[in-house]
């Protein structure tokens, strides 16, 4: 049935029943408002009257009420009713946006993706043919949990001569990821009796969430203009680790001094810089002092563009540094393939933790082991780099010309930049931003609950998700909505 | 060209030129304090005096000497030049040093392998060719955590036709095989308040492990001439749930009534026989009429050689049974992929419980889907049967003809047979298999701790693992070593 809700110029086409009724009306709302038929600061009728008017239930409309409000559309104050909001930024008029996939954005700019259309897949199936043609009938059966050792030996190689990484085979253990690594060291710390592990003040939300499950509490650091600052851990923990928003989970200890700390320390995720010298060595001199353990995060090592890549931080210690690395930047997520260099001490206490047996697919594994001898993985990465340093230089040329007030930061390395914000406009830009069809995220999304310093209002804003021929659509869009 | 840099003794090996002239040198520099042959506090020469010596750039030293700043390997203070950094040097404790691989096995009958010699690896190779080239760019991303949903269809499509599955694609949910599935489940489960499962007294202790991990007691059902006897789950609890050397984990709750209960309906591992069909039936009542949960284990149900495989226990109620799959026996455990077809009410619970994100690599995936929907799988498990079969037949005929006395029973399916042994000789017939370079499992390697029968003596002997040349040399040691 198509009514109108004729005193405010809103057309609804809803469904007879169901929540089918309320998600029409929350949609014909969101366009009213959208398309500007209705305007800032108009106050919307009570939920009982428009419910009286429609012919329909009040929960459903005062339901839709409050998912405008939350999506930001609406505010609802006490005594003075739902209103449309005072949006701040408005999208540019100009912008013709095409209808769109309802929940997909036209451009995404979120970080952690690579080119997904980049991914190599004539070189690929090149090489798992090599690797399936020639592997022993035993890397079919249940394997070891350490990783199939072709794969072991290539990535011992690659990773010392690329990442400085002191790297053997048996050092060595296949992961799923990143966030995998993360569960089977969170485990083995458990085990061990740690209960904090200290992390950066910006971060990954999934990983902290991966530790608070293993039973760990995670305590950011300090951060500031040089970065992340281990200080604490050197000259002693000074009570940061409490209790929290970010200490979720029923199992956690009592908050003690960290026995280990997560860190990026090739490029700060999501800041951007690298961990200052110093630092590197104030940190890895904590971890022989204290016999603490220090996990790097080198998610995407292998991407800077304007001089050599910083070296690993495992290389300055290797019985005191877990390196983690993954293929899901370099090459794509969904392959599911990761790897540690661990401590020998470590080894069999991750292998065990990763369940006894080998949990990543063999094929997989045999075909990356091939594309990395093969120099495949070289070749690729050195055409991934050039791409992504032309979209960085588009994007720092689109802001100089068009958003000169903007800065960019951690725009040396990486697939993603830091876009600096006045104070206070964070989360009305990132609103803009979706209103224009751009998914990206503010910078609080990465911020530890419990980080002691001020937020900082930004922009993370990836440059591998779209697509070649969409990087200058995506800019456009960008450009709009920063203010 | 090699140069060697006498006075501090560290051999540069250098290419002429370009960006390998720079690494070879920082490399070398690496190297030389790392091992120690430049010591701590040395003073390097400034850049400009070694590239005299060296006869390069001058910037291509003053680069190497940043970059080795920025790793923490050198430091650089106005007024005092280059120095190696001040730390002790802690040589890596060397390689890890794992058990002495023993000598292989001349013939290796444990259960639980496929032929490994006999997987598909060109058809396989072709289903990847057109799964990846037809594969959106999406699918190369981090994932659903219930899987690609291509393959989630082509395998409801499968399973209902082959197995009598009750599946559709929402129901599914991709896991890197049977252990992964029960680890969900017993996450699942745990979460939920369930503090015992019932199992059955033969069976996989990997499996029971899976299940004490997650927080849970095992209890055995008891086993008799019809095979496994759910009874006790139907007339209620007698206290067969008990502490014992099975159950071990730190936080196993006290015994109570069961509410799940894992089976193997179609093939009893290892025991090779059918749940008897009222017991089928008694299962699914007390699952009912208790609220309890049946996972079903159907590790090889394509297998069945002398009649059509006995249907899913799942299709007698897909809510209250969950199905668990594998490729491990019908493809190869290599490849890590298995399903499970949950109830509705646990689809969202057990995604959670796999992390969130798929952890189950997306080629493979779209691969196997491929493989299912072309009939590629079909095929393959057909050629299969045959070849089991005739392995099947010829260990019967060599018992008959060498072993009389010897009776091989759950031979009607599967990739394995039991063979009875007269009372108190399992222990002396496996050592001396393994004297005649025959890797094989007595009996009790699969009986619960807990097992309320009289221990049996035999031997489960897999015939899937030699390869079809192998075989008959492995029946003859089969042979040698009874009784």
């Amino acid at each position: 049935m198509a009514k109108s809700w004729a005193t405010l110029g809103v057309d609804l086409h809803l469904e007879p029943a169901g929540p089918g009724l309320r998600r029409g009306l929350t949609d014909a709302l969101r366009d009213a408002v959208r398309t500007g038929r209705l305007a800032p600061g108009t106050r919307l009728p009570s939920s009982r009257s428009l419910a009286a008017d429609l012919g329909i239930a009040r929960n459903t409309v005062a339901d839709a009420y409050a998912d405008l409000v939350a999506e930001g559309w609406l505010t609802a104050r006490q005594g003075s009713g739902t209103r449309v909001a005072e949006r701040r930024v408005v999208p540019s008029a100009g912008t013709v946006r095409r209808p769109r996939e309802r929940g997909r954005p036209e451009y995404d700019l979120r970080p952690g993706f690579p080119d997904l259309a980049a991914f190599p897949r004539t070189e690929w199936l090149r090489a798992a043919r090599r690797a399936l043609t020639s592997a022993p009938y035993e890397a079919l059966g249940y394997g070891d949990p350490h990783g199939r050792p072709e794969l072991r030996t290539a990535l011992a190689g690659y990773l010392s001569r690329v990442r400085g990484v002191h790297a053997d085979p048996e050092r060595i253990l296949v992961c799923g990821g990143i966030s995998h690594g993360l569960r089977i060291l969170g485990a083995v710390l458990r085990a061990r009796g740690v209960g904090t592990v200290a992390v950066e003040s910006y971060g990954l939300r999934a990983h902290w969430k991966i530790l608070h499950g293993a039973g760990l509490r995670t305590a950011p650091l300090p951060f500031d203009e040089l970065g992340t600052d281990p200080g604490q851990l050197v000259e002693g923990w000074g009570g940061v680790s409490r209790s929290g928003e970010g200490n979720c989970g029923s199992a956690t200890p009592p908050a003690e001094r960290p026995r280990a700390v997560l860190l990026t320390p090739a490029h700060q995720f999501p800041m951007g810089s690298p961990l200052h010298r110093d630092r590197r060595a104030a940190v890895v001199d904590w971890a022989r002092r204290t016999g603490g353990l220090v996990l790097e995060d080198d998610y995407d090592g292998e991407f800077r563009y304007d001089r050599q890549p910083v070296g690993a931080l495992q290389g300055l210690d290797p019985d005191r540094v877990v390196y983690l690395g993954t293929a899901s930047k370099s090459l794509a997520p969904g392959l599911r393939l990761g790897w540690m260099v661990l401590p020998p001490t470590l080894v069999e206490e991750a292998a065990a933790a990763k369940g006894g047996i080998d949990t990543c697919g063999a094929l997989d594994q045999l075909t990356l082991a091939e594309f990395l001898t093969s120099g495949a993985y070289d070749r690729h990465v050195r055409a991934a780099r050039l791409r992504y340093r032309r979209r960085r230089d588009a994007l720092v040329a689109a802001l100089a010309e068009r958003a000169p007030q903007v800065r960019a930061t951690g725009i040396a390395a990486g697939l993603h930049a830091v876009l600096r914000l006045p104070p206070g406009t964070e989360r009305s830009v990132v609103q803009a931003a979706h209103w224009q069809g751009l998914a990206l995220d503010g910078l609080t999304r990465y911020r530890h609950p419990d980080a002691l310093a001020d937020p900082l209002d930004a922009l993370v804003v990836g440059y591998g998700t779209p697509p070649d021929h969409g990087w200058s659509g995506a800019l456009d869009a960008l450009c709009a909505t920063l203010p």
